[in-house]
């Protein structure tokens, strides 16, 4: 983890799908590393069941220690969706129907097809702000610095955008990736090294195998470009000296 | 969640590249998997980054909160590999040379390959269990109901077959899916009245699109069969009534 005056956030995942195995969960990396582009880091991710006191202690635990929190699915229509409702009771606010939402939703169904399962959608705590849905339809909402969006990874995705102006981040944090030929206990002393040296860079080793060899990946991050560079330039000292094969840099 | 004795866990991923989005974690999901089929329920996930204090401080909560908990990341030659030495600090136990695991790794490696970076693997909390590593020589260890696996999916994956006897579970987490032609609003209202005479089912509903067209999968877990089966005779009671078309069964 980078050291610095970084602004921070958590992400809350909620749903049994995710814990069961059943559905691999991509959302993550999808709000990380759009919020590594707005100098956001991500310093603790959580999933989580839909009950509804597990997601209360968990939004006021992660919402006190973060600059922001997202959470992530419980906002459709069915039985299971049990996001708003708990979020509400987080905030000890009303859970009630969100007249612009509810506007929203008549105007994108046909007529007759405002149903009440879709109804359910437009509940949320009192004077929540909305986060739009270019995709379909059904808002997310934001209270404070905790942001609910969908689970559905498309949609989540098209919704980011609209969050732009509402995070204010720090830096944002650049990254470089060196990968070697080589194995990690062979360039273990020498990371160490340069970690050692730059105490305020991350960085991170981590091996891959790819057509049939293996390799190495390091990866550096920070705010500070110099700050890579330098660290990246110390690297391949030891990686010439070693007579290690570069497979990129 | 299946409320009943069950026995749970949580899963601790640990490591910056999953948290910074650069890794897309599979851990979870087939440590998960795995866990069902021997009776063992995931209740909660943690991604957390690879600090000493954050690590300690998280491995003793959720072994307080839970039966077992399955830590992957850390256990490597680099110097970003601190999952050892921080599970032995929560522990208050020695970080010192496991004698059987470095006979292993000793006996592994081509002679004068055994150098100090994976000498590095062997140190573990004093007293430690080993899990073996069928892939790729260096093992996991386990201390009381902690189980510490490495981070690379197919090393991972090659050692869950060693822990089997290790982790004594309930009844298997049995599941059925009904896959529908519709949407969640169309249902919501019939699937929470069969949720709310079935209190002891997990009943989840996960919009989907496939080839195409949009779909819902209603999945249902117990440990009953015949909770199941009671569950999706009146699941498709409603279907049939409402003209839906079933996907699959």
């Amino acid at each position: 983890m980078i050291k610095s005056t970084k602004v921070n956030a958590a992400i809350l995942i909620i749903g049994n799908e995710i814990l069961s195995g059943r559905t691999q969960d991509t959302n993550t990396g999808t709000i990380a590393l759009w919020l590594n582009s707005i100098g956001v880091q991500v310093k603790e991710v959580r999933v989580i069941p839909d009950i509804e006191n597990t997601i209360i202690t968990t939004v006021n635990e992660l919402r006190e220690k973060n600059d922001y929190v997202f959470t992530t699915g419980g906002i459709g229509p069915t039985h299971d969706d049990i996001t708003a409702e708990s979020i509400s009771k987080a905030f000890k606010l009303n859970y009630e129907i969100h007249k612009e939402a509810f506007k929203i939703l008549e105007a994108y169904y046909k007529p007759g097809e405002f149903n009440e399962g879709r109804q359910k959608m437009v509940w949320m705590p009192k004077e929540a702000n909305l986060i739009l849905n270019p995709t379909s339809g059904a808002p997310g909402f934001n209270i404070d610095n905790v942001f609910c969006l969908p689970g559905v990874p498309s949609i989540l995705k098209s919704m980011l955008g609209a969050l732009k102006n509402k995070i204010i981040g720090g830096e944002p944090i650049l990254s470089h990736t060196i990968s070697l030929r080589t194995v990690e206990s062979e360039i273990a002393k020498s990371l160490t090294n340069v970690q050692d040296k730059n105490n305020d860079v991350e960085i991170g080793s981590y091996p891959f195998f790819q057509a049939g060899k293996l390799g190495v990946s390091i990866v550096i991050r920070s705010e500070s470009q110099s700050k890579i560079d330098q660290c990246s330039s110390e690297i391949l000292i030891f990686v010439n000296k070693k007579k290690i094969e570069i497979v990129s840099r």
